[in-house]
């Protein structure tokens, strides 16, 4: 069920018998010479609708920017301030609680947007505190951090598997929007590791926008499977969320 | 062309031959009893893409939240509070201006972001005018307030076109989204007119969430005349627009 | 009844029969040649006067800065941050909201502060739907956007009334203050009409500051015709406003 | 010469030969039982006013409201938050500075005011140090902290001057406005002295709102020889300001 | 005792008997050629460890930082803006607010401090007169502002004591610190007085940083000596302070 | 070197040889029942002043206080919002920077300082990009998270180190602060482990607030090995940090 496509009458329904909503969130920047800017937004949107064909479970439409600050030395990334994210990742869940939701369930596609998004979780939960009412409960499931995504990525890309623009990431993208595969020529064939510091150190040490992977592997196919995995691995999580389990 | 599917290589190269984009924006709230609560974001959206398959224009990912408070006293609504939308906006062209982008182009599907956006636009404008580099162009265009547009509303709806949960933007939203088509009775069929103070007040004043509106008559194939009629008018007027004759 | 020449003890016997308060806001902005740059706010504050003298009205302090960053291009012009403004009329209207005030009526002389100050009322309401206590209602009239104003600017002036340095206005505050009016040549008679960006785009389309106006038609008498007419139609628009009729 | 009366090619000349401008800065707050809600404002108006006709110095509009927090337990006042305050003089000084204004004299008529203008001072001061152009020069001339005043309060009313609404400045703000004088009994004569916290606290200790003075004493004549007073000496420390001498 | 070196439960019983605290607030800034960057901090540090040794009083961990814009001018130099250590100190007294404790008795070290922490008092008066809960009371100690210790400074060193870099405050921390006691010649002997503007304007005044002062006077031995007066004068205003009888 | 003990002129001289700075940050939270509130802060401070024995490093006074929302269910706890903190971390960076460093090394003491602080980094180099001038660098570290100090506390105490109140940590304060060492029975011996949300849900689920450990384990002999180990294992990544080798 997603909220874009139901009314309010739909969704106070909805409320009678679940409190909790899954919201997507990406960010809009660079992802090496073949993957797409919308990578980190595409792929939660991607998993969400696929949790959504299996579950009665509410989507909330995807905030689609992030903090992606480190890769603004690469055209097309847009980023917002960390403080901006934080009080839009507020803002949200603030609204939802209002007609009742309790379980906030946020899909992520990218690092950056850890910092600022568990810093929400802090004010509003710190907000609660204050108030009576239901207490909230927020997660952030970074659906690539999981043990069978990971696993996968190792046992078909090895160490060619990367830190950004990783070829699970292109793949789950590729499979979400395979009109938009591209192919490009990319030296070395896995680029090279290493920390960032600011935008123009990453742009430095990492001139075509990669850390450590070779997403030239990434296939349509590819990207089905993990997307398979990454649905089955947050439904039960989020069953296991909403059931108070953990 | 859109953001979302292009690397950061073919950003470049779009940014040697025009520094325009579109950022469609809308907002999540409560259209009535048939009306998506995603309406609108849909419409510009949809209109975007429309816009996209007839000229070399780039499309920025969607904001899909806008400040929606007065509607907060139906489920499903979520409102950005005005700050946090003015620092979005801000951020959104402030990241695309380091790029090189120098003409912004909203297409906006909600009255409620006007205030804040108009009001991100003269911050911008502010902090331009103490900077070098080129000067920034910010426009807010509006689908709904258009000559053609509200003619054929008049024509085909009188005054059942109303001023919230329109049937005109309840058409473009079931053209673009024909599987969420929604077959509600209502009454009246035509939902009173009036002002507005608070969210309470709305919902004392409209119970159902419309304005002055019957959007049952809302059809797909309106939806598309409208969808056509604002897919050229919104094109023209970029034209215009990016070629700085206005 | 002027809140700044009254007692608080008179204010708590004020409060026993009414909860209403008008607060007059401007701007220091440049008004062409001939007009002056208090404009804006000298208009309300004028009319506020005139609708004192009728009925038993509290009158807050002017608000005597507002937006005005697009004509920042032009000397003696101070604009607040749209942030600040906001601010700004929260604090007043929390402020009385304390006291027992209940209806908040402002007299605007400035399109400019239009954003910000409903972008205020959206937070005020927003504010006091989550606490207890009687609701809010906030007003901003717009002296100028009048019929019987535009009506007479019209018979009068035809065309050469304009868009900022308007004759009506201008004419206002030569009958506040006679003794400021300037005796100024301009060329062309009525300036350039058009739409603008930012600070630097207002000044090169319209040097003298002047948009579509010929202010030289100016004449006391005219004000004075003007302002009998602003108060006759915003005490009007104030007791309907006090009633809760709209 | 007023900057509510001037035209903006009036300002650009008046910058050829000065740099400085007068800012009065005031308060909407309760002064005990027979003294004006706007009394902090009045009486920097009034001083600037007669500064005005004795030299040729700009005088901006007054900012009528201030940071009152603590008289909040009594109707009619208005507080700014410090942030607010601290935003609205930095936008005020910014403005002005931008046009090239260097020196920015606020006559000040309320001591809660000190702390978040001397605020601002600070962030302009440190703003600058990062910028290019003529470093700003701000100066808080509080007018009732001045030997003559206090000498001549000491000289006619002794203890009973107090430290809120005090003789001195209900006598100042009688002459300002004969017509508002009020006749009201007071008991004690003397209010007590003391030290407040919050609103509360303050209206439990000072019931009618006066700290330490009987202002029934206060006398349009007295008011005019304070003004005087305060007009010279406040000229005086503005032409030593505007010469750099201190 | 110290709440850095006490467990939860030993506030707990703490709470029991007393709902008073002390914080220490300092500022990192030069003190001139032999005085510590730190001493603004190291001086209340010392004072609240010595009223600690006297009396069952708990005092919090230091605040090393503070407000010293105007000291940027030399090396080694730390500000806060003046709205973080507003918030700074909000939240520290917010959140012993809610542990219970009532009364929050800051030593300070530094003058720059005083508008931003009392500003910060009126914004935690302000909040509690809208919330429930006993009304909190905070009071600003500013060891150096006191008649025992500046009569003993008249007595040790007249006209030597200065204003910035005082002989007092070195003194003071050299007794805290006597392992960092410093040699340093200065010409003149003792530094000039002014005014100040910004941190620009001090560097060009007052090039070693001392205003006044001839800080090669100070002694650890008379670095006791304001000690045991401070500590002695501090505890009396506390004890006077948490029994509400001032 | 301390910076809170040294001259603006010994600082001078500092920057002469060397632009790198460590700043110790901590926190001032409850850490179980024989657990010392200020460990977080203890720890890094400690270990900054063995460094300092060794090299020639400046050190900075440290930041005590952090952000620990999810402890405030636990007396004595003070939590800064992680957007002061993030000010705070940037006020304190940014002032350095003005003097000539350009290696920000934070040496800290608590997880929950993590998003705010790299938040904060961020922001800084977000802003530097902008600017001309050094490019700064900032590292994050986490003293506990080490190997060689995992490594000790899995051979000394297996899983009862635990993840809150570890008892490495409270050894090493301990050790540090030998004066303050606390014999308290807990039970049960080793505290349970598991995720929270809210302040509140910390408390139920950890009621002496430990989570994991049994700190009664703790000793001051075994708190010198784990400031040894420290001290070694940060003084060389420093010196990689500054070396510019990663
Ligand atoms: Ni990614
Ligand atoms: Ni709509
Ligand atoms: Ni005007
Ligand atoms: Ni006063
Ligand atoms: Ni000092
Ligand atoms: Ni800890």
């Amino acid at each position: 069920m997603q909220l874009a496509l139901s009314t309010w009458q739909e969704i106070e329904a909805y409320l009678e018998h679940s409190t909790g909503i899954i919201i997507p969130i990406g960010s809009t920047e660079q992802h090496g010479p073949n993957g797409l800017i919308g990578t980190d937004a595409i792929c939660p949107t991607r998993i969400s609708a696929g949790i959504e064909e299996q579950a009665d479970i509410l989507i909330a439409p995807t905030i689609n920017y992030g903090m992606a600050q480190h890769h603004m030395a690469f055209a097309g990334t847009v980023t917002l301030r960390p403080s901006t994210l934080i009080q839009l990742v507020t803002d949200v869940i603030t609204s939802l609680q209002q007609h009742g939701f309790t379980h906030f369930y946020f899909i992520n596609g990218h690092g950056g947007n850890i910092p600022p998004v568990t810093t929400a979780f802090c004010e509003i939960y710190h907000a609660a505190g204050k108030s009576v009412g239901p207490a909230p409960r927020c997660r952030l499931a970074n659906w690539w951090r999981n043990d069978h995504i990971t696993a996968l990525a190792a046992e078909l890309y090895g160490d060619a598997e990367g830190h950004h623009a990783t070829v699970s990431e292109v793949a789950l993208s590729y499979f979400a929007h395979p009109e938009a595969v591209k192919n490009v020529s990319m030296s070395p064939d896995i680029a090279p590791n290493g920390e960032i510091y600011d935008a123009a150190d990453y742009r430095l040490k990492f001139p075509d926008g990669r850390i450590g992977s070779n997403p030239a592997l990434a296939t349509v196919a590819d990207g089905e499977r993990f997307y398979q995995l990454a649905v089955d691995a947050l439904l039960a999580d989020y069953k296991t969320f909403i059931s108070g389990a953990s």
